[in-house]
């Protein structure tokens, strides 16, 4: 069955192959929406997703996307010809796994594969990721797919040295910690390319905070050339083509809210099989409104990590962190940015110090810089010192970013609200997650100046009238926004308040420098 | 969060609520591909799933869909406002059912109307298809859904008459039973009301086989107006809203090749509900090709049709019948059609002749119009006496088409093939799905004049030379298309016959009176 037509080309980039038939024209093709077609002209051949237009285009002529029309360089008017095109065989595949049987790594490799080149649908992707979800993988699958993922993505090498890395699982506002841990571990002496994600759910992703204070976009080539430099880097993972599966992948699994289990487990893994990581540390945050729920959960991961990193040559260790109230008191790329400095240079929360040092100082019990039991004490040191500043100042300056920066150079939105309590009592409960929403309302990640700054946290004692927090904002707008939400969930629980009230707060427009 | 953009209007309908932005203005209100949208203007409000366009969109310009801008009546160039809408509750209880957990029948109608209002996204129901499909229901969940389904639809009020029904279970070619039993069950003074689905893998769905008699599109007052007339009506489902939310389930299930079984049931049973159906007979034909594949598959869906049955209030009776060849002879809609009616002027083929009459006996007996054991005797008396030939010209007339047709008047397409053996056997197998294959490559269902004639069948002994079947097509070019695919999958194997030998054919031109 062939049919010649004439396509006009979509003037919009949809993101998925798609042509787009009259219903006749698909009824004689015997192609039904979301069958695959495959098109054909001068010789170059595309497989689109069908998709049906109900009405206002000419039978004989078919919509296509730029995806097809840029394999196939068509032009508008042009005739080609059309055919039923058979699924993939990774379907087969997806289907299997939907039938609780277990893949192999050929199998993976298959429906990888198709997943970069575009072939499966979205409907597919999100049959199988919901297969992942219902039947769990089992160590072999996680361990198949985790290579298939790295596999078919960019691997750096660093050549030979031993590659230290450290990875924090999602969820708890403010955790800026890699801007202390990595130039705290490289004026050891060891080697820790970290490569970072933007901001999906959170108000500022360590990407987006590391941009504030130098470029984070490099390829591969320029990531080894500046690791070699100075023994470290905080750039976005986005800028190498690590893993890439794996974000075609994420974007089912966000709308569907969905999150495989060994699922994560490949995508953390498989990119630090990818940059030759050999040894990595784990942050689980566990608390309110973070991934990881209770100590059995953390637990679990921490198992699976430990033993998928044992099967893929990487040791792992993982650590249970306190993630009940946000790391430090900011939260928002400018404000991280500003008070992970402000601990380079000396002051700064104890609980991000705590944390920052603690991680940091497995790693170097881990490469030998420190005895069991004493990295921390040596993380410490090495940021009192001011060696950790020194490192951090190489690294932005190798980066591309001015390495005289201060935390005072730094400054948040212009527009500042400042919250109130309305009432005497003790501070019981930090909410993460409206803590995000109200940094996001005010414009992060993407306006950098926007956030919060917690000015009393969960166990303080305030009296009516204290300032509990500041919004920040580059907007007048946006500042109201977050404000109106702030109203509606209260970030900051104290003891005793009447969660319904409104709290008062006030507007200052400070001037920027 | 709230931001105003212009609007454009996509110039075709894409089927679904889509709201396209730039990728900065979508970072701007924190929205993600798929995420849902609210679009406001003049109090009129859409919500919309987020595309994202890579490029050729101007930041602050959003392109909507037709669904989108005939909702809010937009015109190109006016200025809307957008803001992040939740998802629906109901992608809660697609979650719950992926963990596994067992949904009430609230929960059910608040995932279907949200089908149905179209606020869930094709991501989203291919999870929820995928969670029915490795989670099974209940049967309590089996019964909540089906009255789900029925009750989110139009439901035929025949008054007080008992309704009686056959359902024919797919994937047996040439299925033409109900075109038989129907005639047989109304001539015994039985109401019997016979929605029935186009093809849609198959050759020709039992409404394009009578659509090639009469008219067969009618709402439901229409339907019962000819049902109160003549007792009995062959129609497309389609032209009446049965069960509605059942049809975009498919559209999903059928991509994916899932066919989740409580679903399936679910699917038969809601519009049985929406038709006041009393008493139930389901054919289910098991062999190569067809859904049923062995008798436990049989058994379970007699088993769990029965069950459903009983807790709506349809008594139910289950037919294992032979699927492993085609019913009749006959293939596509015009010959189907023609062999019908012959068999109701008093010829036919003996397998159709035994299924319709097994199968309308079975429903005589329950409207007490033969005692037990005799259902099929009277069945074929009715048929041999003309009685039911008089009937379906009644119906015939009722429905708007033409009472004094003839099978003789009844014509396929003017170019045929005969295909021819290559050996003297005997047939040791007819495969239904070639036979299909062939059958659409000629044109069907769409041109109602094509299809394949089988000359000889299952257990024939043949000589070389002797014609096997012939294909009938309006088109020389998609003759030759069907011809081809009968040399790559020869729908009939005779023993000892070389596979891949092409069978030899000849095309004949025939004249159209």
């Amino acid at each position: 069955m062939l049919k010649k037509v004439k396509v006009t080309l979509l003037d919009i980039e949809e993101g998925r192959p798609e042509i787009t038939l009259t219903e006749a024209d698909a009824e004689e093709l015997g192609l039904h929406v979301k069958d695959r077609v495959r098109l054909k002209s001068d010789g170059k051949i595309a497989v689109g997703i069908v998709n049906i237009a109900s009405k206002d285009l000419e039978p004989g002529t078919v919509l296509v996307s730029h995806e097809i029309s840029e394999l196939c360089r068509l032009e508008s008017g042009q005739t080609v010809e059309l055919a039923p095109a058979r699924k993939p065989s990774s379907v087969a595949f997806i289907k299997k796994k939907m039938d609780k049987e277990t893949l192999s790594k050929d199998e993976f490799l298959a429906i990888v594969k198709d997943v970069l080149e575009n072939r499966l649908s979205e409907t597919e992707i999100a049959a199988f990721i919901a297969a992942l979800y219902i039947n769990e993988m089992t160590m072999d699958e996680t361990e198949a797919l985790t290579r298939t993922l790295a596999e078919t993505g960019e691997i750096i090498n660093f050549e030979k040295r031993g590659i230290f890395d450290k990875h924090s699982i999602g969820g708890v506002p403010g955790n800026k910690v890699t801007l202390l841990i990595v130039p705290i571990v490289a004026a050891a002496g060891l080697t820790i390319p970290k490569t970072s994600s933007r901001a999906i759910t959170s108000a500022s992703g360590t990407a987006d905070t590391m941009e504030v204070l130098a470029p984070v976009t490099f390829n591969a080539e320029k990531i080894v050339e500046i690791v070699n430099h100075v023994n470290g880097i905080i750039c976005w993972g986005g800028g190498v083509n690590l893993a890439p599966a794996d974000d075609l992948f994420i974007k089912v699994e966000h709308p569907l809210a969905l999150d495989p289990h060994n699922l994560a487990l490949c995508s953390v893994m498989a990119k630090k099989i990818a940059t030759g990581t050999k040894f990595l540390v784990i942050d689980l945050p566990m608390g309110n409104g973070t991934k990881i729920k209770n100590i059995d959960e953390a637990e679990k991961y921490a198992i699976d990590f430990i033993e998928l990193g044992k099967r893929i040559g990487i040791k792992t260790e993982c650590l249970v962190t306190y993630g009940d109230k946000p790391v430090g008191r900011a939260v928002g790329p400018v404000l991280e940015a500003q008070e992970a400095l402000r601990a380079l240079e000396g002051e700064g929360p104890s609980s991000l110090i705590e944390k920052s040092t603690g991680i940091a100082g497995v790693l170097l019990e881990a490469g030998g810089i420190a005895r069991k039991g004493e990295g921390k004490k040596k993380a410490l040191k090495l940021l009192k010192s001011g060696a950790a500043l020194k490192k951090m100042k190489e690294i932005i300056a190798a980066q591309g970013g001015d390495p005289n920066v201060t935390s005072n150079d730094l400054k948040p939105g212009r527009y500042k609200a400042q919250i109130k309590a309305e009432s005497d009592g003790y501070i019981v409960g930090v909410h993460n997650k409206a803590v995000v929403d109200i940094a996001r309302a005010a414009g992060a990640p993407r306006d950098k100046g926007a956030g919060l700054l917690l000015l009393k946290s969960k166990g303080y004692s305030v009296h009516a009238g204290d300032i509990l927090f500041e919004v920040y904002s580059d907007s007048k707008y946006k500042l109201d926004e977050a404000v109106k939400l702030a109203r509606q969930h209260s970030p900051i629980a104290i003891e005793g308040m009447l969660i319904e009230r409104i709290p008062s707060y006030s507007v200052l427009e400070t001037s920027k420098e």
